[in-house]
């Protein structure tokens, strides 16, 4: 009879959040709670490492949070340092055993360790460790690290992770937990966000600085792309152990993954999301009778492009807040049932009226037709459909989650031929230039709009999953 | 260690949403996508039941419909009609034995029933019904229904189910199934809201409208205060057992319950709230710089506010998407930790702006006062509140969750005193008469906010849960 | 691909197992440690009620009562009175709306209800309490005494509990909790097992006697048949509401259902059950090498007839500790899976051996001729099965859930043709002679051997589930 | 209020089960039909490795076969070779991270492992492994084992694993699965049992026979003591890459660990039960009405004492098939109720008789002196404690869960006084040579009555959990 859909949004994804605590008697909490503010970054597994007494703790549960930590976990998390995970899972099953931190015994005694973003000589440094005896547990890049970092000669944890790092290519906001030391570090070109706060005598480490606001903490700064920071008992230092590069800060971190409330290197991301809103109108007016977000993430920019345009905003569309991963479907073919889950039209709003529709980006077409066309069965007589950012043609290879080139309708497609896709009565895009006009400065990663990959990605590094022989689960 | 903190709402709660199929091969499927549709009516229990055979079949489960029905229980709810019903606990468990439809064998055969309201005269009902041999299993109000109904000596389904509602009063949506047909009731006020729609032969009952969108179904209309629709193999009847009283719809779902794609009663909920928004305006102005909502459900009324005040309206609170019912709470006591997990600041919105914040009620006041300090600590120079209903004053008895008057702060303090607890630097209400002007006639119940009750409401029918000495589990 | 198995013992099966206190601190804890000591008598729903502060307090869960109680559920059982039930479910499918006790609020307040048994005019009585308006929530005859109860016009629960009571026929050891007393009743033949128990202060109510030796509570005595025990805070009150009629205490309870290590009315199971294991030998002699039992229940009787016999015994079938509900099938066929995952063959013991193997009774036959089978294949020269009881041949309408007649092998095979069923050598069954003598005395039912039924049964009253057309899940 | 008491035996524990599968269409199916019979080895954990197109697919769970593996589950694990394992785990808490198989990739690609035995040289290993740059997951000695073989420089798996092996002592018996062959091996002294059976063109291995008979499949021969097996497409062949010691297989497994109906190296697990029986009774006759067993591990024994006495073998003491893991315990302090949940004396059995009772072993005495206790309460006139083995004094090293040295009472106290705390009559062990001459041969170790351990222990390798650093969850 009936099956099942998924409610997958039709974006790119964040594949993790990171947070660490030094010193505080609860550390545990602090994680539980820090982690839950990076919610956003990943649903499918989270993890928290603690120190005590000499050893590490670690506890790993697939799912939300709020749903996998319980007050006897967290009291089973003893000690005043903590570094904790949440992830996204990339491949169509969540697996335990790729869930982070990856905590294990070496030569120097125990290190944990929580990554956000890819590495991208992941399978060549693989190979090379496998030659050395290496056995791997998981098919997760991050792996890798430890290996690396238990075959390094140094005499310190910190040295041999410097030494590890220097073996790696790509993105990577890390977090490392010793018995004594927490160590956080960002790749030289800073793609993914890593912040410092600080809670009376602790020191946290946030992706975000929101999970600071929950914990009453104070943001101190980023941690700057390229520096590693240590904490331990005699407080905080700093390294910048990599030969200096350009900055290249993710931008799609701004358009759509990180959380409206946030402010990353100086820049609120909220404020940003409104300047390509009004940049958009600039570029891309449009006549009109009002302007609608697609909520959640469309909404500050829609708010941009009718301050631009001088148009009236409404909420054109409701979102639905119980929406799970997946749904039983009915029989009965009933057309775009997978977008009425997720959205509802306001008719009484929709009405007669020419819409300017703003998104953040299109992936692969298809969801945009359906609204599109929920929009026009409910009365809507002209839809513009407005997109912050530019067309999405390049695959990721620094921690985000992207379909292949192919599945990217921009790939394939011109932007008239897209607009015809999808069924609209025009199509615009906010350009590049008005992308990083709206931003300010050029130190971001753009490549999944321009093809310019900051770090250079082998062919053979690109379809992971398939070479890989085990299937944990 | 650390103890758990609840997320609820501070806010008065609908009790149910109610969903009914006659005619569709797959009427648990439709019924399950229903209740979905009106989750926001209940989170606490849900329940189908099918008529297949001559027999009902009936499921429960606590917990969202999302969560509660797979394909396995679908598949062993066959039939080709169905009734179906959310509820939101009141008390502090959640009883499985409490949840809906009640589903019972009596002479006639089988029945089961889904009731969104409330009964005012339950308990003098409940004490004659047991002094005529009924045995009560649940503490709902709804259970006399099933009792009178098998009281009745009447020789049909449909006559015993107009017999009992003649005996009762207050507040019913009703929807009654039995193994050949369906029936609809609305109480004489009409209180709560019930439609009619239809899905090619199928004919569709639902809380509110928006479920026909999702099913892809047709609005046909409300059904009537006082009307009671029968739906069989011969097609659907309609009756008006009751005598004609004034039509008394609640306005609350209006303010707050309802979801803002419904239009109830021919009125849209979002053009009423945007409405409530700018009446609010001109009665409250404030000196202000900018306009924000309490998200999700201050937004329309904000977004009418900013019209009229011709402000700025932005989204200066971003509401999580990942709040529980329950959470581990910090020991170190973090501020508003409970109003922190659900809400979140945008600072570089807020710094140094004078604030118009709009939200759609204040129950108790302590939420309102952790945001106020919550915008302050944010940056906000000056926050006006703005509420775009009346004081809430009295408690409701026709199928609403409300504190009771004690916990209700405008029933002790005046509007300058409420303003001195939240420390804000205004508050100001939306009038009654804005209220009514704003949605247009006077057929409403504004019991909550007048303490004039359309239904006498007997002294001891109030603190019905104190009176009942069974505690189900 | 592969399927599963059930693994059901092929055994008739008790139905209930009853347990009460009056007068301990711990009621909840006592009475769910008296359930655990009689869950073989049944293992799919267990429950208990409390009584505290005027109200009752009632959990119900499915399964094993070590996994349906925690502290948790305890701790939220207070009081010093309570009642439990354990109970084995007939149909297909297990259902929390069938679990026992029952407790409802009735004219004079609340009660709840344990009963092991089943009433054979249970249609009749429900049709008529439907006439005079009762609904019922469940399938099971219980149902009908809290009806009756509720019905009457007696000023006191103990007065209204025996008017109900001479209204119903059939078997019937029955708890009633009341916020001030507990009732204890056997029915007048004393079809089911009650004792009464004392623990410092406090009385206790068993189906059999092992539940006081777990708590190293005293054994006081049986409820008589036909007496009514009521405790309250005035002490223990004994009755005999009913006209005296024979004994007829079900004498398969001391065949298979009862422990081995219970007395109940003042003989002890394991020794009946050697006693007609050495009754069985001397009717029923084999040419044999050795003696072995079907464990576990087969074992006593099969010493008895070792002993008498002067044969040796020894365990040649292990019965597996691990067995659960149901398991998954390999694709390729195994003969006799299912027998296989229960018992396994101790070869060096069998291997050329002429085996007496001693059971206590046989239903369809085909599980007999599995082991028969096993046993061969494992070396055994000849197969000599005994039965200690006599062929099986008549439902059971007090309590046990047998199946229907065409079943029952013995109801339509003479014994030579089920020993060519089963491929035993020779197959020899206890005389009902055999099993009175051995037991002393006649006041018995062994209605299962001879269809003699000590209360009539209407033919209407038998299939009691087809004829009901509600299914709660 | 209450607490939970654990109802763990008091004995020694088996840390493992494995078995395997090459060749067959559902290899899944039969090794969880497999582990299912080896589930009284170990209760904690269950996975299942299986081979399909060049990789290698897991399945870990906590809990019994039965509970962890749905058809959902073994269709997820396809492929024609598998190995499985049962964990009984040591440490106090159960962690799917120590679950088993191990599984990997490494250089020549995937490899997993089961393992049953341990390792007495593993810290050391460890250490080494670590020192060149290998990282440990778990504290399982079994992880070594991978290491070792990543890095070997040989060229295939098999000698590999042969390189491996040639590095470890202790006990193993182990199953090694790669995409395209399957390697089973038992150490050189054969302290763990390991067969090899056929189904059709299946091979089969498994740590007992009795896994064959379920299956119906043929039992070939005893994996021989450092013989190495490899199973692929060309069939089986047989190494013997150790240097040869003496056979030392544990005799334990005779005495308790081993099913009854296994036959381990040739001889009958139940008739070398019976024969420390007889033995036992021609050293320590006593004068009593008749012998009982501690159920279920001593009936063999005590069948076999009372056969050389010529006393009657009664069942008085009824061991529960409902206990699980914890119980709550009741406020009231219960005399020994740890023991009246697992054991139940029959009083009519019991009473005023001499008893002689036969168990198979004292660990601690608490639970020996418990019994002793509950059968004088139920009437008991002697209590002659009987031990089916001799004293155990020293721990084991090959795999075996013992208590450590300090909490085995004989290693303390001599019989007498042993007797004394106890309070038996008389309390007789069986000799060591007796132990010997029952079971034939001396090709046993016996190292924990004797302390002769065949393999040499070093000090520093045996607090193993205490020298690790990382608790994973």
């Amino acid at each position: 009879m009936s099956s099942t859909t998924t409610t997958k949004d039709e974006h790119f994804h964040d594949q993790c959040g990171i947070f660490g605590v030094y010193g505080s008697e609860e550390a545990a909490n602090f994680a539980y709670l820090g982690l839950h503010s990076l919610q956003h970054r990943g649903q499918e597994s989270a993890g928290i490492a603690t120190a005590n007494h000499g050893r590490l703790l670690l506890h790993l549960e697939l799912g939300l949070v709020r749903d996998s930590f319980t007050e006897e976990t967290l009291r089973r998390l003893p000690g005043r340092s903590a570094i904790g995970h949440v992830r996204y899972s990339t491949a169509g099953e969540t697996r335990l055993r790729e869930a982070q931190p990856i905590a294990v015994d070496y030569a120097l005694g125990s290190i944990a360790v929580a990554h956000n973003g890819n590495l991208t000589n992941y399978l060549e440094t693989k190979q090379r460790l496998e030659s050395a005896g290496s056995i791997f547990h998981s098919t997760s890049d991050s792996e890798v690290l430890v290996h690396l970092i238990a075959h390094s000669k140094e005499q310190t944890a910190v040295n041999r992770v410097v030494e590890a790092l220097q073996q790696v290519r790509g993105a990577f906001s890390l977090l490392f937990l010793t018995p004594n030391e927490l160590i956080a570090v960002r790749d030289p070109h800073g793609f993914r966000p890593l912040c410092i706060g600080r809670s009376r005598n602790a020191y946290l480490f946030s992706s975000e600085p929101p999970a600071f606001d929950l914990l009453a903490a104070e943001f101190l700064r980023e941690v700057e792309p390229g520096e590693l920071v240590v904490v331990d008992k005699s407080g905080l230092r700093s390294f910048f152990p990599f030969a200096p590069v350009k900055r290249k800060m993710c931008i799609f971190e701004y358009i759509y993954f990180a959380r409206p409330d946030s402010t990353l290197d100086g820049v609120s991301v909220y404020e940003a999301r409104k300047r390509f809103g009004r940049a958009l109108a600039q570029e891309q007016p449009a006549q009109a009778d009002l302007v609608i977000p697609i909520p959640d993430s469309g909404v500050p920019a829609a708010l941009g492009y009718a301050e631009q345009m001088n148009l009236p905003f409404e909420f054109g569309l409701i979102r639905s807040h119980y929406i799970g991963r997946t749904f039983i479907e009915p029989e009965s073919s009933i057309r775009h049932f997978g977008v009425r889950l997720k959205l509802s039209p306001v008719r009484s709003v929709l009405n007669g009226k020419r819409l300017v529709v703003v998104d953040d980006s299109i992936i692969r077409g298809t969801t945009s037709q359906k609204i599109v066309k929920m929009l026009r069965d409910a009365g809507a007589r002209e839809v513009h459909l407005r997109i912050s950012s530019p067309p999405s043609r390049w695959p990721c290879y620094y921690g985000i989650d992207t379909p292949s080139t192919s599945e990217l309708i921009a790939s394939s497609l011109a932007i008239a031929e897209i607009n015809k896709f999808i069924t609209s009565d025009s199509l615009g895009y906010l350009s590049i230039e008005g992308l990083h006009r709206s931003i300010g400065g050029n130190g971001y990663c753009d490549a999944c709009f321009t093809g310019e990959y900051p770090v250079e990605v082998r062919k053979n590094d690109i379809p992971q999953r398939q070479q890989l022989k085990l299937i944990g689960i």
